[in-house]
């Protein structure tokens, strides 16, 4: 039992360590003896764990996804349309960003042409905001005339954005940004019976949540 | 004279096929031997021009930089408001990407973890758009109380993923998604007062120029 809950630790901390390492170094240059002294194990550990830097990428990248669903998941369960869901999520996405370097990992391994995979968050995430926006559309929330698709290239790719932003920390203001950019888009993007009232979420902001 | 058309036809079949190369394996697995094979040229006229890996990707980085810089010239020259530039500089950048592979791999270098510069036209580029959006909201161009800065990052990002779905071809209305785009975010971005009646110029859309 305790030593089921070393391996877990110690599988924890390879991935956080590669992913640490595939952000610095790329995926190509990534040296497994160097994760393996980063994460404080031996690199007999490592073979064990994961025999080869693509298991350790693609368990950087199954990580990450379950981070996003789980965001996901976090927000619906609080109800409200579809647009308020995106927009709580996208906040929560972007605060994650800037302190979970597994889940920066996850999105930026699939930009990497050295890896070049189609297996990480990005896609998933991508394809979630694509099939929101569309259901957004079919429910009257967006204003006429609107591209689902459009809007969705623009809002993964101003995450993306923000998110790189606050992981740099070279603007600690993010989420602060996250909130202007929603309320730069939202009088193009919503119909105007959809309107929001509160923009976005508290949780997107990093206080506390308190019941709406 | 015969020999200097020669040599400049020759470095710029190198960072082209430079620029192919990095986008397909990363900067760090990108080899030379390959370049040279692509180009057409031989490995000792690679080294005659470019005597370091890292020569020829500065030298793709500069060529971006400078085409950023001609698309923003030649809008500018046609007159018109900040935001009615902006519109058609990232009209006409989206374009440019989805068929210039100097111009994409100049972006992307910026964000290989192998390379990691900052020399490329990336930074310029968004440097560009932040102090346009400053001067569009001290000439009265912006909506109250819009920032300039998340609007300069959604900018930005956006286009970088409008420019990355046109250069896969996934989607080929990316040109179509660019205005749609606009279409979503002016009305948010931009003063009642300064609301464009062209989205945007029709250069973006890759139709010839008519006189406005």
């Amino acid at each position: 039992m305790v030593r089921q809950v070393r391996a877990v630790r110690t599988r924890r901390a390879l991935v956080r360590a590669a992913a640490e390492v595939f952000a610095e170094d790329g995926y190509a240059l990534a040296s497994l003896p160097v994760i393996s002294r980063r994460a404080g194990v031996s690199t007999g550990a490592l073979h064990f764990h994961f025999p080869s830097k693509d298991l350790l990428a693609r368990e950087v990248e199954a990580a990450a996804t379950a981070a996003v669903q789980r965001l996901v998941v976090r927000e619906g369960a609080g109800g409200g349309g579809g647009l308020q869901l995106l927009v709580d999520v996208s906040g929560d996405l972007v605060a994650a960003l800037a302190v979970d370097p597994v889940l920066r990992a996850g999105f930026e391994l699939a930009g990497d042409p050295s890896r070049k995979s189609a297996e990480g968050p990005g896609r998933w995430w991508s394809e979630w905001v694509h099939g929101l926006l569309r259901e957004a559309q079919g429910a009257g929330e967006l204003a006429r005339g609107v591209s689902p698709e459009a809007a969705a290239v623009a809002v993964v790719a101003s995450v993306a954005g923000f998110g790189r932003l606050a992981s740099r920390q070279r603007v600690r203001s993010s989420p602060r940004l996250v909130e202007q950019f929603w309320a730069l888009l939202l009088p193009g993007l919503a119909a105007p019976s959809h309107r929001l009232p509160v923009l976005p979420g508290p949780r997107a902001t990093g206080t506390d949540r308190t019941p709406r």
